[in-house]
């Protein structure tokens, strides 16, 4: 069902962005859950006034210096983020020299493959993730099934929408963790090195733009960007904006 | 897809109703769109501490009263509170008297079909909304269509997750109109006669509640129970509840 929506209405991102993760499961990419996922996320980005506050504009600029820093950088890929942003993932991988792997909690064989295809048919050249040859030590759920050379291998993971218990376990595993999630007080920002509070849709293009200031710049800048960042304070601020943010 | 979930778990109550909401999807009966409304509920839920709130506890006695005292009262069922809380939705048109008619934004005859088969299957004797023989005036999407014996005929009509051009355009027919949705400031609650800003699955069978009560009471008592609920008030608190409430 294609709906058309006029650009001048009132809340026409967000049903934007609605479509493409609808669109995202009837081409296989999304689970169910995930757009139950998407809806608390969109109550959340409500609250926040829909909008990159400033401290999460701080954790995205960490983010990027993070993972130009990083040797073995990855970005992991589930279904929602295959579905909202795939132009902006590759663009971000490419960007930082990240390798793209697909890690679902729902995993079949069949939805590793479809966001895999649809990622390459966005411009990606290698994704992992399609053979699971290392375990996450510790986790039980499919999400334990990562690439060798990928997750596995990371010094540095971003993930959106990130479970806690895998945000756990890589942490566990000395890894630097970079969570997207709208509820700062969900598990998975809390245990992050840098909690980002922002929609996927505004926050990876973001972290790629920041990348792209902080190539040019020198490693002193580059550090500077990560010591500046408090997670803190940037989890207290993004409550407080949700508090205190236009409801309606 | 059965997933188990201990009774024990801290999130074990929303984790059983997301699993009927997408039980729900696999069954007809609800839209994928219902699953993100879903979602977006689960954060406001979760904000308010997943309880009922005193100013929703009047509203839903208000609710009954309301129901009670009318000639011709109907409750307007869609995907997610047929697949939520079928058994509830047909022990409170028993308590009340009311009528249950299916009504979809999405609208398609195999998914009213689908509904109103399953409220028959949880003991509802006539489920009306298969003929949609009149319309609500001044509205054009699907949701216009209803039972000329049913909603247009209707004094009294309750709403699980309405969307605000209904509820506005019952409004302007002279329903009282009973919302119950999650969010305070969304505009369906904001022009609804009695919003109840509360979980469909505490709503419903608390409503069924006070109308057992009330249903021995004497008329005096019910009108009280309608002139103690004060809509501004109730909306006023629900929002506090959520700006001041649990974020973990």
């Amino acid at each position: 069902m294609t709906i058309e929506v006029p650009d001048d209405h009132p809340r026409s991102e967000s049903l934007h962005t609605r479509h493409r993760i609808e669109d995202g499961v009837d081409a296989g990419l999304t689970h169910k859950q995930g757009l139950i996922a998407e809806g608390r996320g969109e109550a959340f980005d409500y609250l926040l006034g829909e909008r990159t506050i400033p401290s999460a504009d701080r954790a995205e600029r960490a983010a990027a210096a993070h993972l130009l820093r990083a040797d073995h950088p990855v970005l992991s890929i589930n279904g929602n983020a295959a579905a909202l942003v795939p132009d902006e993932i590759v663009a971000l991988a490419d960007a930082t020299g990240a390798a793209i792997e697909v890690n679902l909690f729902n995993r079949t064989d069949e939805r590793i493959a479809a966001i895999a295809d649809h990622l390459q048919d966005h411009g990606a050249t290698d994704v992992k993730g399609r053979t699971a040859d290392a375990r996450i030590p510790g986790l039980t759920s499919e999400r334990a099934k990562v690439a060798a050379d990928g997750i596995h291998a990371a010094d540095v993971v971003l993930v959106p929408l990130e479970d806690g218990d895998r945000a756990e376990a890589l942490g566990a595993m000395g890894k630097t963790e970079i969570v997207v999630d709208l509820n700062p007080l969900s598990r998975s920002p809390q245990v992050a090195a840098v909690p980002v509070v922002d929609n996927l849709v505004r926050a990876i293009p973001n972290i790629a733009a920041h990348a792209h200031d902080l190539a040019d710049r020198s490693d002193d800048e580059r550090e500077r960007a990560i010591d500046a960042f408090d997670r803190e304070a940037a989890l207290d601020a993004a409550e407080a904006a949700i508090r205190s943010g236009e409801l309606d």
